[in-house]
């Protein structure tokens, strides 16, 4: 390995563990949070924990990454920053947010940053559980948690349903591309998924059916 | 390596191309069976196929393993035999195939089979989706499809939708075991999913929602 690929201004002197570039310093940043992520979740693992594994100053974390969230997806190599499909779902309308959440979200699985989408998922299913449980009910559904969630109903096994859903197309329509799931143009998906995915945040989910 | 950990009365003397022993034989057919599956999937093999490549007689593959479908549930160490599963689909009403579906699917999937099915699942999810590919399509969805099928409506739109939320559902509780959904009953689980499914098999899903 060449071990300084510093550019001007950038060089950053270390010690312990010493690490002379950015890259490495990056890497170092990067598998530590990784380790505390599946380890700890994404709740309990704080920037500050994150910093110390990796010997650098907490500043130093959020220079390079930004927010928890986006230290989380750049640890999991996650192609887009989430808070841009969050915030379309913070802007949608109660009763529109089924379709909502499946018309953002297959527009991103369907967009150039999908195939990087699909391979951290297959990635994370297979060897990091953990990860995508974690990235799942403590960023993404808790944000669509606290839209719904009344005195009586906590929303949690509201969003728990609309995530067996939205996990399904994901799996269905770009792992195993089902046909005619994988080709059905993003309108079809959205009128036939959407109401499934209303009705399990909004709609009455306890009625017995038989 | 010790190079022979034969027990008494399972010498076998190998030499090209003959497979004097039954596991040989078996483990033989089952890995010409796995490269035809995948390859061409599961409607394109046919036994005489897989008996050519493992160079035994047809008729010794029925023998040792029964029908097409029982061949590729080996060949892909499924510990439980589809069949008992489809036959429920097959006996119940058409109005009831949701339920019916997301029961079956459940209760074996939370049964004692439960972990090697998911792990098979998992297994070809990560390295083989054509396996999970031809045997959606080709052995249950198709099952279930020609019980909905019309003149107007083939119902491969209908089967793939269903294939969405069944297996976000064996990938939300079994893999990722997302609370509260992988501790809920399976009668919360059928009365919140069942109506999806039967939606998506029976009801209006094209019509838009917004």
């Amino acid at each position: 390995m060449s071990g300084d690929e510093s550019g001007p201004g950038t060089a950053r002197s270390r010690h312990t563990g010493r690490r002379p570039g950015n890259a490495d310093t990056r890497t170092a940043i990067l598998d530590a949070a990784r380790a505390r992520f599946a380890g700890a979740g994404f709740d309990k693992t704080s920037i500050r924990a994150v910093a110390a594994d990796a010997e650098v100053d907490p500043a130093l974390v959020h220079h390079y990454f930004g927010t928890k969230q986006q230290l989380f997806a750049a640890a999991v190599e996650f192609p887009v920053d989430p808070e841009l499909f969050l915030r379309a779902i913070d802007a949608a309308p109660l009763d529109q947010l089924g379709v909502a959440l499946v018309r953002g979200a297959v527009t991103v699985w369907d967009s150039p940053a999908g195939p990087g989408v699909v391979a951290t998922v297959r990635r994370m299913l297979a060897g990091e559980p953990n990860l995508v449980r974690s990235f799942l009910l403590q960023v993404v559904l808790e944000r669509v948690r606290t839209r719904i969630a009344t005195d009586e109903d906590d929303g949690r096994w509201r969003v728990s349903l609309v995530a067996t859903q939205m996990m399904g197309i994901l799996i269905a329509r770009k792992v195993l591309e089902l046909e005619p799931l994988a080709s059905m143009p993003l309108p079809a998906v959205v009128a036939a998924v959407g109401p499934t995915v209303q009705r399990y945040l909004t709609g009455d989910i306890d009625q017995s059916v038989d």
